[in-house]
């Protein structure tokens, strides 16, 4: 655990010069509109430790892989989100010496995420050329327009001092993780004129039939600095600024950055015109309006969202940081978009999809943004159907089998106890469709595209599970459950329970869909019997001296030793272990019965939630930043209420304090919905229960109150809970019944 | 199948130009002498498709590996046997234009691979710089002399020609697997003279702390063209040659090559020196006293081993075939080396040591060699034991787990479910210490180094298994038995019954080791007691219905369709079948359950043996080469007689007719062992009881007699079957009884 920044409701700023923070604190600071997004870096350079990271949505390259070749149905590449050209460079000098704060210490620094406006800024003092410099740095990634970057530099010396700074587009770019320490970009054309620059790159051609991505830069450049000339290079362009400052005279420069890309232009001289374009009308407006509108935006997200906790400043910067890195990463505005496991704050797992999204994005998405947000992310699927069937047919397969990672639909994990075996995503995804479903009440979804995503995924099911004679039931060998510390699995009853339930689901659905909906699907009479006889007899083991549902075939022949009893210095155990150690182990990863347990909360008697949380909570050692919001959740359906606040602690400042050391790869934003799951569904007890809402809330201890604002049907609803009790408000929209315990009431 | 050579008793020989199987060709014509050896390619160069391999013994480097290395346990590299400098090299011009016959196609062509003799030859006729030309090349890898290698070139022409030769040293050379496309040799110095030439390579310097072998190669010529001169280039050496040739005159040029290597020498100097001293040792003997001395020693090596086939030329030739390429490979002159699956004649499976030595090698040695041979190979694993500390330790287990894959002890494979998990090598290497004992009647090694490597060995396995509370059993979780076709499986029934026969054998071993060994073994009370324990309470499950041991804990849950059912355009799975579906699949690559049956083949009752068989074959793919002949033994046990002729048939002649459609890698050197296990333990029933010999043979229909030699405990014995019965005579060594089905004879 460490803390870098300060402890503030709206803010995460520290005043304090860390350049042993340094990677922490670009992660933290990264600001993204879903369309474009970058990591904190100081865009003048740092000769020191730093990740340069600018990534744009949508755009990726397939990363020749190096394992898995020789067996057929492996994956023939990983795909990664490319580290973009750097548009936000600037070249710095004052007196002839390059701003540079990894050589001149700042005596005053003050780095500023502002999450209620969405802006960055940072203000450093230092000795630079022998002048004593102030330099503030602003920027914004605007979430009114997808396409705009801002900055603003504005500096000053009390000495008089030459300065020249130069803006900058720098395509020389590498991916930290590229296999083969190659670049994805080559540079199609650039140019540059006395008010700013453009440049054009396409990523590399392949090998694998992926679409090469074509993106246009074009800035503006406005200060009251001489312009002094351009420089146009192989890989990069720029526009030169220098004088003489006076002593205590400010300057200012403006940069405005518009990135447009071949994912939403036709070809070359398209993107470049639009970009071109959209950079002559941003010119028009001010730096200050251009934020005002940005900032009106976050408003609107914030007055439908924002989670007030009293008593706990904490808590509070806590959960609004994570709403805010999720809005920042994913607002819906794309439906060929998604959310990766670290957005656009770091390349490890490749900015890629993973199930992270149905299984605990959805459900929050549902919670505090219009359904358009959620919908898109059920689109997303469905367009990539194409990919799912190459996926499954790859395996010898029917149907279709979402991937485990990717861009495009396409598997492009490697590892084939993940890629072949973790097979319970198909069923997240078909999850995922029956969520949204019942929290918005619109049908239109999954009567259409959603009933055909239903069909083809049940087809892949019927296929992957075989009959065994012996058990004389449908068993699904060789998976891996969402407990990845044990691998190639027999019968993983998350999966089993999935596979029988979207068999079942589907089921429901057929005798829902139009006719002419129907026909398209063509499900055959024996597909139909064929569901439903694997509905009937799949196998789902009790375990009857323990009342539990057992992880899989060998669980409960593992060697039981709960986590308490392993020495304190062996953990975690994934930087101890040995793999072979760990796979053997019954230790849990993150939840894979507790997960299932999750998703049908109320179709499970409290004896059964009860015995299984406490049989698998002695072996789960949370190694997943997914995995203690879920507990917390089920520990607080249980009345647990202590046990469900210490499992929320355990991922509310995940980054923030840094709890598993590892956010200066960057950020966890999948795991950042853990926070609000467990507050709206975990301390108020909010479930959808025959199309209502129902709240069955608790006040945690060293809380005074807390306050969220849940989107529910057209409505915007307010709950609050403190000593009194609850409070129920509706913010906008019609009339609602809602049920506080066993109490109906009637929101006006 | 592609049968590319003639059908002769004593030799592999084609009359063929056929270019489209130069690899096929060169991998059959491969000569080799456990310390160095080289494919069939060209020496005068090939500008076509070729593997020019020449391997040396030991000398390997770690090429790091590109999976993996993300968890703990992991290897870190692969070894690789490196292909060693080009020492055969000769440069040929005829009227200015180089010999090639990829260009100059050959009127007549004449290859002939002397198994008896040992020796490879090759006559082409072709016009080439205008000219007739016959070239007649012939070479020898010395058994009699390991550093040596002859080569001899006579060539003459019906017309007058300019002929210029020269011989060369070529260091600029690839492993064709290199994980990183360099180079693995540097050339430290080099030096010609007019008779010869001298080049010293090491292996480049790595961060694994393997060692650095240095290589000297020094050679020398003798030929009737002139000297024109040497050539010293950076990573190439020659002496050149060139002259006026008269119509009909007939050239000779003769080069012999010293390969000395750091594994010999204690520096670069002495490596040298000693090259340079045994150069001009064999340059006082001609080249044909060099073959001559060779052959004999080949003609000891027939004495002791030569299997006769009557009625069957294609079974004779297999036959000698495979007993002169595993001779060729090993022979047991330095306990430091070992048998690699493809020897010496291709780059597959990186010229490294795997448990097909024990389990298939071993046996044959002892009924062909002296005792000394099969000894050497268990030095070599007890040589290795700090390798297998260093293993057991990375999985963070206790006592010795020997790798898969290695050079040096130390695990090089990179699949977790292979490198973590098949596991039943450890016991294969203790079965063969027992397998010695039983066949020489020698203790000596049992009960000293052997002991050690039965402590440390159960000593592993006692830290391996778990307790189970429901089984209240000892287990065997995540292995991969010799079935890799199911992977990290739950008590695999062939590594549980090696396991817990281990145990009980290394107890056995105890209690007769002298005090001062015990006092070095330092097994504890305690230690003993676990050990009993564990035997005494394996988990070996039976099958009550079937009748059969289950492979393992799911195998009898699967969907169990035979391999009959299947449409043989989808065999060979691994060629049509994801790795997903053949997971998951019932059927077996290699023997599992039936590798068990024969390694303690009368132990079973001929219920249990029948039953298993029955059922494991109807489910048997046998796409491991090693696999076949295991089940041969098996049913000619059970008097299946055409069964066990058919199962021999598939790998008596694996490479010479390609029946896999791979021998172009290079040959199946460890499955060579198969044919003359399948003759001797199958057809005539050889087996040890009580230490004595005993045979129940019976003669294949197709076959009018078979005889083999057989070396035991200071015999060698000749057992002849033909129409008339079955004939034993011993060739040498003292009187001695053996057992003749249930008769007693002497032979004297």
């Amino acid at each position: 655990m460490k803390r870098t920044f300060e402890v503030s409701p709206w803010h995460v700023k520290t005043t304090k010069w860390a350049p042993e923070d340094k990677l922490l604190q670009e992660s933290i600071t990264a600001l993204a509109n879903e369309n474009l997004g970058m990591r904190g870096f100081f865009e003048e350079g740092y000769s020191d430790t730093t990740l340069q990271g600018v990534y744009l949505g949508g755009v990726w390259f397939p990363d020749k892989t190096r394992v898995g070749w020789w067996k057929n149905g492996y994956p023939k590449y990983f795909g990664k989100m490319i580290n973009a050209v750097n548009f936000m460079k600037l070249t710095i000098a004052v007196n002839g010496e390059q701003v540079d704060f990894a050589k001149q210490t700042p005596t005053d620094f003050n780095l500023d995420l502002d999450m209620r406006r969405g802006t960055l800024t940072r203000t450093v003092t230092a000795t630079v050329g022998g002048a004593p410099v102030t330099l503030k740095f602003e920027r914004f990634v605007s979430a009114v327009q997808k396409e705009l970057v801002g900055q603003r530099l504005t500096m000053q010396s009390p000495a008089e001092i030459d300065l020249a700074i130069s803006a900058q587009i720098d395509a020389d770019v590498y991916n930290q993780d590229a296999n083969y320490d190659e670049q994805f970009w080559q540079v199609l054309d650039r140019k540059a004129s006395g008010k700013g620059a453009l440049l054009v790159s396409q990523t590399k051609a392949n090998d694998f039939g992926t679409p090469q991505f074509t993106v246009a830069m074009q800035t503006s450049v406005k200060t009251d600095l001489p312009h002094v000339g351009d420089a146009v290079e192989a890989k990069q362009v720029a526009n030169h600024f220098a004088g003489h400052v006076a002593a205590g005279q400010s300057v200012t420069l403006e940069k405005r950055t518009i990135v447009t890309t071949s994912r939403d232009y036709a070809d070359q001289a398209e993107l470049v015109a639009a970009a071109q374009d959209l950079v002559a009308q941003v010119d028009q407006v001010s730096y200050d309006d251009l934020v005002a509108a940005h900032v009106s935006q976050w408003a609107q997200r914030w007055a439908k969202s924002d989670v007030v906790i009293e008593g706990d400043d904490e808590a509070q910067q806590g959960i609004r940081f994570n709403l805010f890195q999720l809005f920042s990463t994913y607002y819906g505005n794309d439906s060929r978009l998604n959310i990766s496991p670290k957005g656009f704050t770091g390349e490890k797992y490749g900015g890629a999809t993973y199930w992270d999204t149905e299984a605990y994005c959805l459900p929050v998405y549902l919670g505090v943004a219009d359904p358009q947000v959620a919908k898109n992310l059920l689109y997303y699927r469905y367009h990539q159907l194409p990919g799912a069937y190459v996926n499954a047919k790859e395996q010898g397969l029917k149907g279709a089998l979402f991937p485990m990672v990717t861009f495009n639909g396409i598997e492009c994990h490697n590892e084939w106890e993940i890629t072949f075996e973790e097979l319970h995503r198909n069923g997240d995804i078909a999850y995922a469709i029956y969520n949204y479903t019942r929290y918005t009440g619109d049908t239109s979804y999954v009567l259409h595209e959603g009933a055909k995503v239903l069909v083809e995924t049940a087809r892949f099911w019927a296929d992957r599970v075989h009959y065994s004679q012996r058990k004389n039931k449908y068993l699904l060998h060789g998976v891996t459950g969402p407990n990845e510390y044990d691998n190639n699995v027999n019968n993983d009853w998350y999966t089993n329970l999935l596979c029988q339930w979207s068999l079942q689901y589907t089921l429901e659905i057929l005798d829902q869909v139009d006719e002419d909906v129907l026909k398209d699907l063509a499900v055959t009479e024996d597909e139909r019997r064929l569901f439903k006889a694997i509905a009937d007899n799949m196998y789902l083991p009790e375990d009857a001296d323990k009342g539990i549902f057992p992880e899989n075939d060998a669980f409960l022949d593992k060697d039981l030793v709960p986590v308490a009893q392993i020495p304190s210095d062996q953990l975690p155990l994934n930087q101890h272990w040995s793999w072979d150690k760990i796979l053997r182990s019954p230790y849990v990863k993150q939840g894979d019965v507790i997960q299932g347990i999750w998703d049908f909360i109320d179709d499970f008697t409290p004896e059964q939630k009860r015995k299984n949380f406490d049989f698998y909570e002695q072996f789960t050692v949370h190694e997943s930043s997914l995995s203690p919001s879920v507990y917390s959740i089920v520990a607080a359906d249980l009345g647990d209420e202590d046990k469900a606040v210490e499992l929320y602690q355990r991922s509310a400042r995940l980054d923030l304090d840094n709890y598993n050391n590892d956010t200066d790869d960057g950020l966890h934003i999948t795991s950042m919905t853990g926070a609000w799951l467990d507050i709206v569904q975990g301390f108020a007890g909010m479930r959808i229960r025959d199309g209502r809402l129902h709240y069955a809330p608790f006040l945690p201890k060293n809380w005074t109150a807390y306050q969220f604002n849940q989107v529910f049907r057209g409505r915007t609803i307010q709950v609050r809970v403190d000593a009194d009790g609850t409070h129920l408000q509706l913010l906008s929209g019609e009339p609602l019944k809602v049920e506080l315990g066993d109490q109906l009431t009637e929101l006006k």
